[in-house]
């Protein structure tokens, strides 16, 4: 077999199909977000990002960075071991403790990231629970349906968001199995939020455990940034509730929160718990300086919320398609890879806007888009130089346009 | 089903067996490696970590501090998204690049943590290369393990460190189908080392690709401090090298290196590196300066080297029982679990040594150890003090001592 043959063949697909990926080599400027500069062969040149995830800005907050340089200082660079051996620092317990207030939890348990908290708790609970069935929302997130594969527990998938589908099929199983309801608030492609109540209505009418994605919904949603769950009065009701401390709260990292006993199951069974170096007690500090900021700070929701309207506002005057639905996440259907490709690199290179082309694996194909995600360091000038730009290469490719409101 | 007095039950089994960990809550104090201090119920008392994996203390090096500091402010504390979505910066692309030349291969690719990559790599080699067969040593880390289960690939495990059982295996097999032959250069419990030129030899023979976790020989050795691998002159005959930013270089994050295609072709198509929020720009910057300083600087080989066998031969002068190996770990044997974490927990409270009990599951049953991680900055005095406070310890317990060889 010659290898290096196969990977180039399969890598030419890919090209082929307008799935290849380039990433955008960046250097985003502390305190002048949403601000930029982007290496291209060795220039560099000023950017606005409108695609990432750090919604709020908290990757540039003083309070964030301050506590990582205090800590960096303090404890040094990295954690030095697993969590079991030397790697548990007085920053990880404060910021677990952090974390389980934000839910109203018993306990709260760090990963590396939210794809290792979704992949070692969904694949630790559906492995150990004896005869575990897991019900999967059709459209979960890459990381929790590795974890149920790694599981090897039965899987379902339910129609996305139908609590009526789900409860049809857990009416169906033996009453006496353990069950497990996987899914999220805010799904992060299409923005659209789950009807988390009547979801766990059904779990609870069949002693069904939940367990909620919250990864695009802490931080910004509820009166302390515990997510669509607290918005909703609902944080008690759900048995795990997962989030990161990548987006949002600005860092890297991930978690869960449960009770003490389900905590303390996970952290002792879970292989992608264990074996691995625990974060750097910097990021832990940083994540809780951001936390604690976001349980007080009304602004930053506000402002984001705002920013939000605004840019649907302006999108829908010239009827620019866009998705609809009732997040932060706006997403702006172009339904072609080569062509979605070609608008981003248009606006790039003509406006010095960056917005990411998504296209196949992480949507399906003939969905296309860009993912706009408006923050409160938006200005109302990039917002018209943003909305001015699409409607200019919307004309120039003679995409469709949505029949316009009176 | 009640799952709290499930979860309740199985925490029960783990303490009745003496497998229940309890994680030691501390602070090492940057500048002042390798001590730290130890809370314990609201109280802090100073201790010498003696089990740590920032095994050259680099995490407190002040170039890899500088680095962090200087990055933090000029960038923002994380990256705000995947590596696709506004996730890449430029300091991640100067690491790969680092990380590439330090292995004298064409590319690298960069993941959230050792796990990850060795997850990610191998789950995606293992799925994708048709028809694949993973040979893997029996001794293999959790992350391989579960990496090569969760590609479905076939898999053999052969005998741990035996080119002539790998040989025999890959013998048998189709010559037309894929091979991949998965192993450590280090083994990080028992710290015996891999004979990877007979190895690759085998490979060789076979068409087999090989895949070296060199997570615990990076920095460490060679003249570069790119593994044993290196220090053998055997990188260029590797397929892949996997290796960790959060032992010997002090930071967190993982990596492969490889040829150019392999790498791409791992970025394109594992979940794992795809769908998950990436490195904080300042953590890219910290590894990259701990490995440019490793791979111009001897010093702290030479004086980890010069630890390692002072600690080795105090012991053996007393006859504290060590299992012999050639590298930097020194496994004190106790051989049982309730034994093995009193001890540990004896040397705290009357020494302030830390060293964690290590059992079951990261290691088999009757093998429990006390794994001691000497470093250039552990001084004659802490040898010292660790010397006679172990044998004080194995006198009052009554523990075997080896024969002691005149
Ligand atoms: C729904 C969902 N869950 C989990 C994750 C993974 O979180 P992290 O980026 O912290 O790994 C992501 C995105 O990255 C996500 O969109
Ligand atoms: C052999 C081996 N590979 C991989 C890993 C994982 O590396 P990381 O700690 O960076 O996740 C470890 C230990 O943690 C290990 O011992």
């Amino acid at each position: 077999m010659n290898y290096e043959a196969f990977f180039e063949a399969e890598l030419a697909t890919l090209k082929d199909d307008g799935n290849y990926r380039i990433f955008a080599e960046l250097e985003r400027q502390a305190g002048a977000f949403p601000a930029a500069e982007q290496f291209v062969d060795d220039l560099r040149r000023p950017v606005t990002v409108w695609c990432s995830n750090d919604y709020l800005g908290m990757g540039q907050h003083p309070k964030v960075l301050a506590a990582m340089h205090e800590t960096l200082d303090r404890c040094g660079a990295g954690a030095g071991g697993t969590r079991n051996i030397s790697g548990t620092t007085h920053s990880h317990v404060l910021l677990e403790a952090e974390l389980a207030d934000l839910h109203g939890k018993e306990a709260a348990l760090l990963f590396t990231s939210g794809y290792v908290s979704n992949w070692a708790a969904l694949g630790t609970l559906g492995a150990r629970l004896p005869g575990c069935v897991i019900l999967s929302d059709a459209l979960n997130h890459a990381s929790m349906i590795e974890g149920i594969r790694h599981s090897r527990a039965e899987v379902q998938k339910f129609v996305h968001n139908s609590p009526d589908d789900l409860d049809r099929r857990l009416a169906a199983l033996d009453p006496s199995r353990p069950k497990l309801v996987a899914f999220e608030s805010v799904y992060s492609m299409d923005g659209d939020i789950a009807p988390i109540a009547e979801i766990l209505d059904v779990c609870d009418a069949h002693g069904a455990m939940s367990y909620l994605d919250e990864v695009h919904g802490v931080g910004l949603y509820g009166a302390r940034g515990g997510g669509i769950a607290e918005r909703e009065g609902l944080m008690d009701r759900v048995t795990v509730i997962e989030g990161t401390l990548g987006k949002a709260f600005g860092v890297m990292g991930g978690y869960i929160a449960a009770s003490a006993a389900l905590c303390d199951f996970v952290r002792s069974f879970a292989s992608g718990f264990i074996f691995t170096t625990a974060l750097p007690p910097a990021l832990a500090a940083g994540a809780a300086a951001s936390i604690r900021h976001l349980k007080s700070s009304e602004i930053e929701r506000t402002k984001h919320r705002d920013r939000v309207a605004r840019v649907r506002r302006r999108l829908d005057a010239i009827g620019i398609p866009t998705l609809d639905n009732p997040s932060h996440i706006i997403p702006v259907m172009v339904g072609d890879a080569h062509k979605c490709k070609r608008i981003s690199d248009w606006l790039l290179e003509h406006h010095g806007i960056y917005v990411q082309p998504i296209n196949y694996p992480t949507v399906p194909v003939g969905t296309e888009r860009l993912r706009l995600t408006p923050s409160p360091v938006h200005t109302d000038s990039d917002i018209d130089i943003l909305v001015s730009a699409l409607s200019e290469i919307w004309s120039q490719c003679e995409l469709a346009r949505r029949a316009l409101a009176a």
